[in-house]
């Protein structure tokens, strides 16, 4: 266990674009030419000439706060295997796009939530302009990296694409189901954040032309990255305080999601917590307190520290694939990103 | 003006798919091998290991009743171009899962509609299932047109999508607009209809390689048949009888959409009835007797006669295109789906 995640788990709650940021900053200035080909290419991309609604919309998504993560994993893997192009470029703005595009489709507000009295999701859209606008993006995307010319880049991003659907379509579907397990979960994962990181180092790579196990390496680097991302992300929401920008801690819960914490404790339920979590996540009848009693039977059966665990060994895992790659800056920096995002845990 | 289109505007209502039954049925006859390997394909494509949902979702509409008039197109055109490959089979299977995906789209419900106190457009699905699903077909529609190998291919598919998405948001704040021209109107209609036609027939020309005139004749084809179809569409939101199967009479109006006799009664408008579109459209202050009014204004200036001819006009530009390509059935009954499309008024 490295220094940084040590100790137990007090908790500073951030977005998951947020999270990795000092790493990030170190990886944004050391790209700052190719990023702002990107913003430039992403502004110029996101303009509609007859439906001024698509750059309001996708403005305060893409302007406003965006830390583009996934941008700079594409540039990164690129430029640390030596491309000398401009389709990097290209590839992550067609990977900020997608990214943009899944989120307006998160927005859009299931019927039976709102039914539940839950808030809206989108304050400032309605449902169908974030449908139609995410359409947008995704055909932009896809339009952006047609221009690259290369299949195999198509191929990747086409099944990442699928990967991303397929896994939120399960999210839903395993959402209250105390069923769900590890596997799933990880299947989830992969859909909601790490199909799109490892898709994004994967064709930085494929583009520079290096050989077959870099390729593969910087997939891997991706991958867990996003999967460490993604359990850290979900146990935070379990362990953070509410006074911190950012999703707040609950959320999870309240929507009665299951994520790696809750379903290790499941797993050991005796009885009456199983009667408990039959209660508030299968059926959903939640009162006060519950939320505290969730993570206090979850920290009794050492649930949090297990799920902390995976997000370590996944850590370990990107930071060994980037170790069979040539020496690089930016190789070093992946490497301290990956190991940021457990550090937010601290 | 043909013989089948006389008369007055005494109308069957039927839906878009239906509307061409009958040189769609001989033109399916003559495709019938290429069209049970097309069905064989979507079926695997559509399956998903990991979130039955998915099937679920999609059977209801790729099974039921689909007249998959979309793959029909792409098939007739790589026939008649002489292609022998398979890849036609794949591009109409892509087709129709981008067509699916945009239906599911176009189903979420608005949460300004729900606000009004519309009913839900989709009883079955809730509206996160809708976008998902759609995302899924989106990128499955994706890796089988990356299977072709076809950059050329992609890039068509890749901006029709663009299209179809800047049509569709464009419609979004177009309506209740009454500034809305015949210039947008058409901007819509390619978006909502004639792009992907017009994608399918121009794909089906490009992988049977055949010359640029032939593919640009085929594009014409499918653009001009796709408008002709939509004005028709448009046309009998407003003429039809209720009582017919099919999306019900005056739902245009109801919505407060600006289609093409509407747009050219508003040109003709004179105050009282300026302030009478006004209320009904711009303000949705629509009253009992409201939509028999609407059509009695648009009749008097005959709207709806100069929107026949314009359907008329399109047809004969979709039949004047195929005139350049070489005798073929399938060119003839490609001419005879396009008098089809206006013979619905009849």
């Amino acid at each position: 266990m490295t220094p940084a995640v040590e100790g137990k788990a007090k908790v500073t709650r951030m977005g998951l674009d947020e999270a990795a940021r000092k790493p990030q900053e170190r990886l944004a200035d050391w790209l700052a030419e190719d990023m702002a080909a990107v913003n430039a290419l992403i502004r110029l991309r996101m303009a509609s000439e007859h439906a001024p609604r698509i750059p309001e919309v996708t403005a305060h998504l893409i302007e406003a706060g965006g830390k583009r993560l996934r941008p700079l994993l594409t540039l990164a893997a690129a430029r640390m295997c030596g491309y000398q192009g401009d389709n990097h470029v290209k590839l992550a703005a067609t990977v900020e796009f997608i990214h943009t595009a899944t989120l307006l489709h998160d927005d859009v507000v299931d019927e039976s939530e709102r039914r539940r009295g839950r808030p809206t999701a989108n304050l400032l859209w309605d449902n169908k302009s974030s449908v139609l606008v995410g359409d947008y993006l995704f055909a932009r995307s896809f339009q952006l990296m047609v221009e690259t010319g290369s299949l195999r880049v198509m191929d990747i991003l086409a099944n990442a694409s699928a990967v991303i659907a397929e896994g939120e379509v399960l999210q839903l579907t395993a959402a209250q189901d105390l069923r769900t397990t590890e596997e799933i979960y990880l299947k989830v994962v992969r859909g909601k954040t790490a199909a799109l990181f490892s898709a994004a180092t994967e064709v930085g790579a494929v583009i520079a032309a290096v050989p077959e196990d870099q390729v593969r390496a910087l997939w891997t680097y991706g991958d867990a990255l996003g999967i460490a991302f993604q359990i850290v992300d979900d146990l935070l929401d379990y362990g953070g305080s509410d006074a911190v920008i950012g999703k707040n801690t609950g959320d999870d819960f309240r929507e009665r999601k299951l994520t790696l914490p809750v379903i290790k404790a499941v797993a050991k339920a005796d009885a009456e917590e199983r009667a408990f979590w039959t209660r508030v996540i299968e059926k959903g009848d939640q009162r006060d307190g519950d939320l505290a009693h969730a993570i206090a039977v979850m920290q009794k059966h050492g649930a949090m520290e297990a799920s902390r665990d995976e997000a370590l060994a996944w850590v370990a895992a990107a930071k060994s694939a980037l170790a069979g790659l040539p020496a690089h800056d930016l190789r070093d920096m992946l490497a301290d990103l990956a190991d940021y995002v457990v550090a937010r845990i601290n």
